[in-house]
């Protein structure tokens, strides 16, 4: 059964989640990933972490400004609603405790179960400079994160279950090897959530690298123009052509932030050269900029205050820390570790 | 220019060196090592550690009583003349500053570098159990016991060498990546030492497993009644047959702890049927008594005072943390992970 909103933290299911460092977020983070946070912090005990020795496994050769991109994203999470109060929001790097749990799994995990992950051959085969002894740990350093809270559920796309099940199978062998008797880390349950890959300017999936997205902070100027200036049905050449959304990268766009109303009136405008492309696209903008409205007004409030967020990280941080020792005692007193 | 015994620490060169928790230490470990350290710590700054996380990496699956291993192991070093207020003594697993560092050092360090370890292959070949993330990781994390005090020398036997070139190609490719201008991490000389492998009680390397140990803390009787009871030469069958030192295990021990008199005594007594098998052990029972007299003596003053030992490391450890925390703060500094 799982608990309601109004249930105190601790009798909720911890459910933990992290985030790379990837600097201020865009629509697709949000639609992603944040929409389904705002979700789970009511109802579960949340554990929202910023990633960023994960971001080292496979980006340790670029020296890029970490530090802004962990308070960039962080102040994104508040805009767009994660709440101090309800989540425990906190840095990874900061808490050494999931590298000694990291270290000390180590021990009794097999090698081949992380040589066997499909996306670790993939991505080395691609990039020889991945064949790190980090990257081949990444699902390991992953399971410490999310064993060392105890965490019942790890939010996931389709495409990661297999890291969560190498955490399962981790901490089994954990608590056959070290406590057979009463298990002390408890195996996580994927929450699958359907990942709504949100689509760019350019129809290809939105991302930041490809340079086709919209930030959640972009102002309402630049959200009007990134959206007037995509390229439409390629087919509909000029205002009297009929055009089809089945072949419109703005289409997709309109399948998450418009009503059926509005979407039948562009399928049916569109088909029949009823509307113009800039006609279909004005709703789309009001409805981005609509929902961008109140994250911006918050993180102006929180820009203004940058020891405000920093406080925020600060607080989190010690409050995952005092469960991750917890745990940490448990599992050295297990070993025999616990002088 | 190495320093003189009076050079205060800090001038001092700074050597690492570490030992598995095995329990209450035997001869063999006192002529193996301790000896070396005892020489080490009028001269260099030493800091001596209890790898009790390395024994994990091969004994994982043992649920020894790792801390009566660490604190009769302690007591052993301090009997023997180790001086806290000369080396700092500390234990691996309370500096959870190791595993951060190993954790940065995997993410900069290829795999292919600790697959070639000739002792990983040789060993996972021979115990499939061994064919951990960890036991993999072993040198790393050995990397990261050594340059986390920014280590100028490592004492090793030959065999052991490879494992301090992992170590420097670790710290080069760390400040090559992170810190080119000036490099963060020093890259250790190994001190080799003759590795004197005391032959134990059958004439095979003593070693506890092998139970032909005489420990440190062996009681005058108890030398007596191993030495005395210990297998001579086969061909020497009776009192008046001669015999041969070169076929007997009594006569390595005679080579360790003998003077040139006593040798040649026994040399020529032995070969002539001058004197029987007791009256050649004598002198040697004598010696290691004699050797032993002081250790049990300490030992016996320690294991008094357990608190006093439990202080000892408690500083070391406090003292060795401080140090470890500066390079950290350096190499978090160095990746950008300085919030």
């Amino acid at each position: 059964m799982s608990a309601s909103a109004n249930t105190p933290s601790q009798t909720r299911e911890r459910v933990l989640s992290g985030m790379r460092p990837t600097g201020a977020l865009h629509l697709g983070h949000y639609h992603g990933a944040l929409k389904n946070w705002l979700r789970l912090q009511s109802t579960h005990d949340c554990f929202f972490f910023v990633a960023d020795w994960h971001a080292l496994t496979t980006h340790y050769q670029q020296r890029e400004d970490i530090e802004r991109n962990v308070y960039d994203m962080v102040v994104d999470w508040l805009a767009a609603g994660i709440d101090p109060e309800q989540a425990t929001l906190f840095i990874q790097s900061r808490m050494p405790e999931h590298a000694e749990l990291f270290t000390l799994l180590a021990m009794s995990t097999p090698s081949s179960w992380l040589e066997r992950i499909p996306s670790y051959k993939d991505q080395v085969e691609r990039n020889r400079e991945l064949a790190t002894y980090g990257f081949l740990g990444y699902p390991l350093l992953q399971a410490a994160d999310i064993l060392i809270y105890k965490a019942a559920g790890v939010p996931v796309g389709e495409d990661q279950t297999s890291h969560v099940e190498v955490t399962r199978e981790v901490a089994r062998r954990f608590n056959r090897i070290y406590s057979p008797d009463a298990p002390i880390l408890p195996e996580p349950q994927a929450l699958l959530t359907e990942t709504s890959r949100l689509t760019g300017l350019d129809g290809q999936k939105m991302s930041k690298s490809a340079g086709n997205a919209i930030a959640m902070r972009d102002t309402p100027e630049v959200v009007e123009s990134k959206i007037n200036t995509m390229p439409t049905d390629p087919q509909r050449v000029r205002r009297g052509d009929p055009g089809d959304p089945a072949h419109c990268p703005v289409w997709p766009l309109h399948q998450v932030y418009s009503d059926g109303d509005t979407r039948a009136w562009v399928q049916q405008a569109c088909k029949t050269a009823g509307i113009g492309c800039l006609d279909c696209k004005r709703p789309l903008i009001e409805a981005i900029q609509k929902e961008q409205a109140p994250w911006r007004e918050r993180a102006q409030e929180l820009l203004a205050d940058p020891k405000k967020v920093h406080w925020i990280v600060e607080v989190g941080t010690e409050r995952a820390r005092a469960v991750a020792r917890k745990t940490l005692r448990e599992v050295r007193g297990a070993i025999g570790l616990a002088y």
